[in-house]
């Protein structure tokens, strides 16, 4: 069975977290969620505002989600590196911790010489620069467009796949960019065994 | 500012909870969600199972989210009858339980009565029949159409709109869902102004 880690942090964008876990666990993969901490947060999981292994994340919009464990516990334990797959969800705020937090650098520097995938989608693709990505092409959402052009291929498409890097826009591309990965995981069948139950629109959202 | 309660239950389809929470909250409505327990879980939830205000739901596919409040705590407090919006997501065993539940049958066809909006998708469709809805045009998801066909004017659209009931099929159509009632509660501009950030792909999903 594949596996994904999908990352969170309080102001994560709760419609990508969700879309994404929930579509993949419906095509077997097992996810896991891990919280990463604000810099000035970092203190307060240790002194116990949240309990360290499954700490309660405030998304952008208010919905609150019960992480299942934390990237500090996964490190620990010396199981940060196996997953097949590891994401980054958008939310202005929870992308910018993402962004800033040295173990999530070093998460996704390991995942991409392992060869193994990574998704961003929305804010979320700013990890690919901070965590030193070669220039490739690659999406984002149109307000973090300027903070990617100049070191990548920037494209406009919902969802952009260079090699093992994935990316995507927003909450609007979510489900398309889910069942990429799920694509490239699965297969394509897979893909179709998950999509139908979902009724989707034929040709609108 | 208009205002929504979407329900949620152990079981619930976290997709259509969150996807309808996040993007009403975009359209500047505000929004609650309230915890309904199993018959099961009743006990439970007194004993402390759960903090009564705010209690952990684990959802379909196992993503935990923490509730606003519980629906007893907003009957207790009187304000269960005051939302201009009450959403009951899908996901099998959570609408089975919000189907079940004599709090939810009440609160709907108070909503009713007060020709205040009723948004049901998916399996939550199911609760029109339990509120003793009057026949009308209903969606839902597939899985449960035989148990709506006989009592309602079954369609197969994405979203149908009868009166203040809105009806919806599955994770797939649960932004269009979620902008019709936006559109309902706070015009066609609104759905725009919300609906351009998320970067929809053009014609597909």
């Amino acid at each position: 069975m594949p596996s994904a880690l999908v990352l969170i942090a309080n102001g994560t964008e709760e419609m990508e977290f969700t879309i994404v876990f929930d579509t993949l666990v419906r095509a077997g993969i097992e996810c896991t969620s891990a919280f990463v901490p604000a810099e000035e947060e970092i203190g307060l999981a240790h002194a116990g505002g949240w309990g360290i292994d499954s700490p309660t994340v405030t998304c952008s919009r208010g919905v609150k989600i019960v992480s299942d464990t934390t990237l500090e516990a996964l490190q620990s334990a010396g199981t940060k590196n196996v997953y097949d797959a590891v994401i980054i969800p958008g939310g202005a705020k929870g992308a910018d911790t993402l962004a800033r937090s040295q173990a999530v650098e070093e998460l996704v520097a390991s995942q991409y010489e392992g060869s193994r995938l990574i998704g961003m989608i929305c804010a979320g693709s700013l990890v690919a620069k901070t965590s030193k990505l070669p220039k490739q092409p690659i999406t984002s959402h149109p307000s973090v467009k300027r903070q990617l052009e100049s070191d990548y291929e920037y494209k406009e498409e919902s969802v952009v796949v260079s090699g093992k890097l994935v990316t995507s826009r927003g909450p609007g591309t979510a489900f398309p960019f889910a069942f990429k990965i799920i694509e490239l995981l699965c297969g394509e069948a897979k893909v179709k065994e998950v999509r139908d139950p979902m009724v989707f629109p034929e040709n609108n959202q």
